[in-house]
């Protein structure tokens, strides 16, 4: 039922082993449970380290020090200095993390949609 | 387990933008370190427990079988019988795995982008 799955996507073997490999690529810089989170929280503009750990629920301070890091070095995330007084850090998304809007419109409408998949079912139960 | 993430969900849905929900949603089902790999895997077929261990570097016996009742849960992953004999279990996508397709698409070319761009990088400094 599934033979076909990657029909669009894969042309021959080796193709796949190189799709299965952009995913792992992607998934190692954008991946696990918190990048993500911050990248779409800090699309709706620049966020000081505070204000973003509110916004990231659940996050400890030194898991989201170390994830901004990591999207600092590659180059979806950037930390400046405010534009006005007081002069405090802020970390603001990058031009390349534009680059990301298809991966984040896929996700955001899968997520949609499966959550509407979940209510339907639970309605179903009752 | 999904009705009280669910009841969750339902008590901050207020709070938050739509979309980072959906995209939340989404990355609670097949985010972290391995679900994503798994599909991936099992998008050439089906496979047993042991080959799938093997294909999927790096993950222990536990922690892969905590993932596939995960996505068994939320209707991604089947757990069957093999069709021949020896018959034994084998986990396959179900049909239902198909609509991630986009997600793997961009995924996947994201992450092609994403390490040319690192190569070209690599290749300018030197």
């Amino acid at each position: 039922m599934i033979s076909n799955y990657y029909t669009e996507i894969r042309l021959e073997a080796h193709e796949c082993k190189r799709s299965l490999n952009a995913i792992d690529d992607a998934l190692y810089v954008i991946g696990g449970k918190w990048k993500l989170r911050i990248i779409a929280t800090l699309s709706d503009g620049s966020h000081r380290f505070n204000e973003l750990q509110r916004a990231v629920k659940g996050i400890s301070a030194r898991v989201l020090s170390n994830e901004l890091k990591d999207l600092e070095l590659c180059g979806l995330v950037e930390r400046r200095l405010s534009a006005q007084k007081p002069f405090v850090a802020e970390y603001i998304l990058t031009d390349y993390s534009l680059t990301l809007k298809d991966v984040l419109a896929s996700l955001n409408g899968w997520g949609a949609m499966h959550r509407e998949r979940i209510k339907q079912s639970l309605a179903d139960q009752q």
